[in-house]
């Protein structure tokens, strides 16, 4: 069994993507850790920005959860629709590439390309900083810790999505079932004591109000409690990775995902309120909402600590579902010719395996590059989503205007609906986060979508170069010129010559004098390789000699080749390079590379009528 | 103008190699400056361990200083004989491996290699440690210091002997004349005094004595002082770098050398006793002997200054002579085949540069891993200069027994006297320093000679297999078996089919298909390739699809390859490999490397009878 076995599983036919299929339990997992996880830090984030308005402020968390459990579902409405529109995988990209333009697509897939290499960064991230709060004699090892996760969940992903699915399930369910546990504890004590339930263990008391309470504060909380929705657009981009009937189970899987998220961004609200817990300042006396809530409601017992594992393990994990995604948006690109190719072609386990390993990369460069602390990247990811989310949704306006009819009509109220409130998300997040970081999106997002025009450019420049040959052109074979640059009369030499001879008539053999002369190999020319072929009858071989003062031994010979090129215009010209291979790599040192260099010099100098014919000498067969 | 002629100069034709001879003048800075400059720390290093002794130490400088003088006359003679008997450049390698055997060869040859390279970090890092210490405001850049004056001292080397002479003219003559300047005026001072000079500027009082003399503190001193007499062999290294009559010329450059060694090393002994000189402890108070001498006996005026500054430079470019040297070594080694071939080979200024990069880089190596303070290596040095001392003599000794006659016996006396007592200050100067590093060099040289004589044993096995090829065979000439590997039908796939025709009427496309079908290559293949070809009435090239369930691309086609080999065991097989050639690095990314893979496990897991076409697309010719 090789490594490669070992690690990411043997290879798996084509014909074994059946069994790779997700229904609706493993699709939650895979598609839905990043929206469920959000629960955790969604509603912190909005409660963040109270703090100033002291024990009052609280209740304000109940209209702005309102608000984006509407948009929420706005946005479950109408990528429940995409889904069965684009059964072949509809996400932000193909929507707005079919019904916007390529542009509006480009723009889509550069967002979301944004949004999931940060979430992965971010999640991993946000996860090991709980941990290591939570044991801090890991202090000092964030960095290494959240790489070992990144490539955890890389190898698991290239291990297939079926295998990722397996190994989240766990995970998931635990998270969700604490989740709920404390939630539904919460309320029954809550509506049990008529809206005044004492806690278990107290939260730390609100400090007193600062400031008052204003429109901006509130678009604020808003914008940034919206950070609870990325995530949710992962399953209409993974439609096709689900069993038959995939419309069905894909929609399931999303009414699934987003459903639990309602409900717990619900609960959370209404707990919080009732049980006055606000969030706190970081630093020392830091305690988050969720483990506040849990404290007051269930007290710190064995259930406590459960449940804030659950929402550790849950939250490094989330990065899961940036990789399902990423690397099939890359791949419905990629067949678009606007990433490069090898993005489209499916590895080993039937993942992309080359979408798993970029994004791997490029969030390892994140947490290297931010030391494992990557907070200050949060106010760049929620721009990158609600502008796909917008993308996506007035895509689908224009789909339904098209098809026109009456189903049609209410189709086009629920996505307009939901381009308009997501696209106003977008102005306010950009324009309240644009200073704190947002303007990084902004910039790189066009940087992107050129770079994806020039891969297209350049893809359709070589397409109308070698599309069409037409039919061969029998008539004009001819043997190409033959020229064996050879150093002396060795068997790497004779060999290379009698390659020579056995393709065409006309054979030089170029010698390159540095000023050690060149009448030994003269005269072995004469007498081992002339006077035979005289003798056989067949044609002779030439041996050219060029003399070169300055001891350069490459560019004579190449002077000499492109030489040649011009003095036979409709004649092509093969180059023999004779070459000693070593087994062991260490032993390249012991001999010059000539070989390679003049190889190389030649694809960089030559044209299309120069070929390179590699003859290799093998020690000791 | 390129950049490599404006950093190196414009290449030298070989027969311009004349005007890059050196006479005596130039040939003391290049091959000298080592031994001179040795002069400011080999007399410091006995003295410093007087310290213990007090002030009653000092005068034990004499005796040793003497001793060191009676072994480097001894040295001078028989390497003036050495230079006499072998003018192709007789360094200790050529000597020992002529007289004694290839094994004592190498191992002087080992010896003469860590010998050099300690001395570039050495030198380089204490002529910088000098220099930071009279300008505190350089702290923290010792590393970039050594490595800037490692690469121009590189660089100088690689433009030439003749460039290097007159750059490193200049600061060796102003240290001589500086030198003798305050050495002069101190012998006058002394000698008009009585022997009781008054100091200008007086040295430091002598710590109270703690220890009484003894005869291994005496030894130490002396094997300490013994590093004054490293870079002597410089000149009998490098007699092919001199003008005709090139051993009048290196026999004159070498007795100027050591001349104006042996005047600095007595008047320094003469003049530390006379003025109460003696080293200082390292640390705060530290002062160096040569400046505690020139600031008592001219003062701490602009001529102390100078003098001061003249030493730091020679000190930081006395690794010059290693660069003159280490190059020269290799290339008389790689000449006999015991290192890799491009050491043999002159470069563009007419230099060894192979070897000037390879010091460059080991010596590079040190300072880094050392972070430029390389004090701790001093200990290893002086064991492989004097190992490598002892070989020369001794086959000089053989060489005179040899050769017989009147004038051989008394250059055998010389020469025996020479083996004699460098031989003893070897097991002096390892015993002494063993602890202290001289362990690492006991390890090093034979890990060196084991190296040389693998690189020896494959050159050895390459000749074997290559030589003696004998005349060609012009019966068996037969075109090749063709493989041309084809994505699909398109101007690229025409191309490689079009030139394998040109080569061979066998000819076989083999296309992979990985689960897309090959329906329409199968039909276009059979409309603009078989039936064309029938019409011409030409042999038919034949399509090979191969199935891959697994998506593999090039194990298939590798299979498919060797399988033929095995088919044909009489023929050769021809891989064409189509290749679109990129001009831009960059763009390698947006293609999969396919072709460059197929290269590399053909020369991996084929055989002789295996050859490789390139035939390259370029774009838009």
């Amino acid at each position: 069994m090789s490594i490669l076995d070992f690690l990411l599983g043997r290879p798996l036919k084509t014909t074994e993507e059946k069994k790779e299929k997700l229904g609706p339990a493993a699709g939650i997992p895979v598609f839905g850790l990043d929206a469920l996880s959000s629960a955790s830090y969604g509603p912190e984030a909005a409660l963040t920005l109270f703090i100033p308005l002291g024990a009052a402020g609280i209740v304000y968390i109940l209209p702005v959860t309102f608000a984006i459990i509407v948009l929420l579902s706005i946005v479950y409405f109408s990528y429940r629709q995409t889904i069965e529109a684009y059964p072949g995988g509809g996400g932000s990209y193909t929507v707005a590439r079919h019904n916007l333009g390529a542009f509006a697509g480009l723009l889509a897939a550069a967002a979301l390309m944004i949004d999931y290499t940060l979430t992965v960064a971010v999640g991993i991230s946000a996860g090991v900083g709980a941990l290591v709060s939570a044991a801090p004699s890991l202090n000092g090892y964030t960095l290494p810790l959240c790489l070992a996760i990144l490539v955890a969940i890389s190898l698991v992903n290239l291990r297939g999505v079926r295998a990722a699915g397996l190994f989240f399930l766990a995970p998931t369910y635990l998270f969700v079932g604490c989740m709920f546990s404390m939630l539904g504890i919460g309320v029954i004590k809550t509506l049990m004591t008529g809206g005044h339930p004492a806690s278990v263990v107290a939260p730390p008391l609100l400090r007193p109000a600062t400031a008052a309470v204003s429109v901006w504060l509130l678009l604020k909380a808003f914008s940034s409690g919206c950070t609870a929705m990325t995530g949710v657009e992962a399953v209409s981009n993974g439609v096709r990775a689900f069993q038959k009937p995939v419309v069905k189970r894909a929609q399931k899987t999303l009414a699934a995902i987003i459903m639990m998220l309602i409900l717990m961004l619900a609960g959370i609200a209404f707990l919080t309120h009732a049980y006055h817990v606000g969030a706190t300042l970081p630093g020392s006396g830091y305690q988050s909402v969720l483990s506040q809530l849990t404290g007051a409601v269930a007290g710190k017992g064995i259930f406590y600590y459960l449940t804030m594992a659950s929402i550790l393990l849950v939250l490094s994990l989330s990065a899961n579902t940036a990789f399902s995604d990423f690397p099939r948006l890359c791949h419905i690109i990629a067949e678009d010719c606007f990433l490069p190719i090898p993005f489209a072609s499916q590895g080993r386990r039937l993942v992309y395996s080359e979408g798993i390993a970029v994004l791997t990369v490029l969030s390892a460069f994140l947490l290297i590059l931010f030391d494992g602390i990557t907070d200050r990247l949060i106010p760049l990811f929620a721009v990158g989503a609600f502008l796909a989310f917008t993308l996506s949704q007035s895509g689908m306006v224009a789909h339904w205007i098209r098809t026109g009819g009456r189903k049609a009509r209410r189709s086009l109220m629920v996505n307009g609906v939901g381009a308009l409130a997501t696209g106003a998300t977008v102005v306010v997040v950009t324009i309240s986060k644009f200073t704190e970081g947002a303007w990084v999106t902004t910039l790189l997002i066009p940087a992107i979508i050129m770079g994806m025009l020039a891969v297209k450019r350049h893809y359709q420049r070589v397409g109308r170069e070698t599309a069409e040959p037409g039919e061969l052109d029998f008539a004009g074979l001819r043997p190409p010129v033959v020229v064996a640059p050879i150093a002396g009369w060795d068997e790497i030499a004779k060999r290379a010559v009698q390659f020579a001879l056995n393709l065409s008539p006309d054979v030089q053999a170029v010698h390159v004098d540095t000023g050690g002369g060149s009448k030994k190999l003269q005269s072995e020319w004469e007498s081992l390789v002339e006077e035979p072929a005289r003798k056989a009858g067949v044609p002779v071989p030439k041996l050219v000699t060029l003399k070169s003062p300055y001891r350069f031994v490459l560019n004579p010979i190449l002077d000499f080749i492109l030489n040649l090129e011009r003095t036979y215009p409709d004649r092509q010209i093969a180059v023999i390079v004779p070459e000693l291979v070593e087994r062991h790599w260490y032993l390249h040192f012991l001999h010059n590379q000539r070989g390679q260099w003049l190889k190389a010099l030649l694809l960089l100098k030559g044209s299309r009528r120069i070929v390179i014919i590699d003859v290799p000498w093998y020690l000791s067969e």
